[in-house]
C-alpha cells in the first residue's frame, strides 16, 4: 500500500497523486494540515527535512520519498506506465519535469499563495508582479510547445504532463489564464478527459472551501 | 566531439560543463554572449526554444539536447560515471537535483542576476529581500542534509552535488556566505579539491571581467 502525505492546494502532491491514480496503483491520501504549520512542524520534519509535501511511503517495500519529479519516477518504475517509449523519450520526459520544477511550478505555486493564501495586507505587490512576469515567459515556451502536439513528449500523455499541469487546474486566480494560451488550454481537456482524471480538490483532502 | 552553448556567468551551465569536465568526455564550449541579448536571438531560438544556455549538441550521435539536469543524464548514460550505485541511490540523485531546480539554483541564478547584472537603479528591492528569505531555507536544508556526510547522495560525488554547486562559487554578493553554513563550506572544498575541477570562470568562456 503507497500513503501519500499531501493536501488539496499542493500543485506538487497533486502531480504525485495523479500520477499515482492514472497508474493504477493503490493509494491513500494522508492529510497534512499544511495551513496550521503541520509541514513546519518537528514531527513532520522526521517525515521530510525538506518541510514539503508531498511524501509518499510505500509500506510494503518500506519505502520513503519526496520529491513529485522522484515519486513520478518510482511510481513509473514499479508500473512502466507513463513514461517515454524509448531512452531519448524518456530523457525528454525528464527535460520537462526539470523545466517544470526550474520555471513554472516552483513559480507558480508562490504566486498562487502569496495572491490567495496571504492576508491580504501581507502581500507583496512587487514580488507578485515580477513572479507574473516570469510565468508569462514559462507559459509561453509551453504553449509553443504544445503547438501541433497532443502532449509534451512522444504520442501519449507522460509523467512531463502531469507535472506541468501542477497548478494550472486551481480556480484560485494568479494571472493564469487558460484562454490567452490555446495549446496549454487544450491540453489541458485532453489530460482532464482521461479516464480516472480528478480535480486536485477531488483527488486529495482539503481545500479552500474547508476553512470558509 | 560535444559542444556545450554557455557563458562563464551561467550557473546552470557551469553544472553541464562542470560534469562533462569531472566525467572525463572530450567537449568544447560555444560561447553564447547573454549580456548582449543573443539566447533571445531567433537565431538562437533554433537551437533552444526555450532561449536558455546550457545547450548541448553530441555531434556523434547528431543529439541536441537542453536543461542542466537531462544534460547531466546524457553523460551518466554515456559514462556511467558520476551516479548513485544503487537504483535507490540513483532516485536519491535525481530527488536533489529537482529540489536544486526547484528551490536553489533557480533562486540564486535570479538573485544574482538582479543584484549584479542589471543596472542599480532596476534592481527591484522588494524582489531581492523575499527572494533572499526564501533562499536561506535552502541553505538551511542543504546545510542540514551534508551533517556527517562528504557527499549528498552515497560515498561519491555524484550529479547531485554538481546540480547543487551550481551557483555557490561565484564571487559576485547575492546574499550567500559560505563561512555561515560549514557544512556547505567544507562540501564546496571537497568538490574544489576534486581532480579536473574548475572555477566557472576558468572552465566557460565569458565572465564580468570581461565587460569591465
Amino acid at each position: 500500500m503507497i500513503k501519500l502525505y499531501c493536501f488539496g492546494e499542493s500543485g506538487n502532491a497533486y502531480k504525485a497523486a495523479l500520477t499515482l491514480e492514472l497508474s493504477g496503483l493503490e493509494w491513500e491520501p494522508v492529510y497534512v494540515d499544511f495551513f496550521n504549520g503541520e509541514a513546519r512542524s518537528e514531527e513532520f520534519a522526521k517525515i521530510n527535512a525538506m518541510g514539503e509535501v508531498p511524501v509518499m511511503i510505500d509500506t510494503e517495500h518500506d519505502y520513503r520519498l519526496t520529491q513529485s519529479g522522484a515519486i513520478q519516477d518510482y511510481i513509473v518504475h514499479l508500473t512502466g506506465k507513463l513514461t517515454g517509449a524509448t531512452p531519448e523519450e524518456r530523457r525528454e520526459v525528464l527535460r520537462w519535469t526539470l523545466w517544470d520544477n526550474h520555471k513554472l511550478s516552483s513559480q507558480a505555486g508562490m504566486l498562487r499563495f502569496l495572491m490567495n493564501f496571504l492576508a491580504e495586507d501581507k502581500r507583496p505587490a512587487e514580488v507578485i508582479a515580477f513572479t507574473q512576469g516570469r510565468l508569462k515567459n514559462a507559459y509561453r515556451v509551453l504553449n509553443a510547445a504544445l503547438e501541433g502536439r497532443d502532449w509534451l513528449v512522444g504520442r501519449n500523455v507522460t509523467i512531463a504532463d502531469i507535472s506541468c499541469c501542477g497548478y494550472l487546474y486551481y480556480p484560485e486566480p494568479f494571472g493564469f489564464d487558460r484562454s490567452d494560451w490555446p495549446n496549454i488550454d487544450a491540453w489541458l481537456t485532453r489530460l482532464s478527459a482521461l479516464p480516472g482524471w480528478k480535480h486536485p480538490y477531488d483527488l486529495m483532502p482539503g481545500s479552500p472551501a474547508d476553512r470558509a
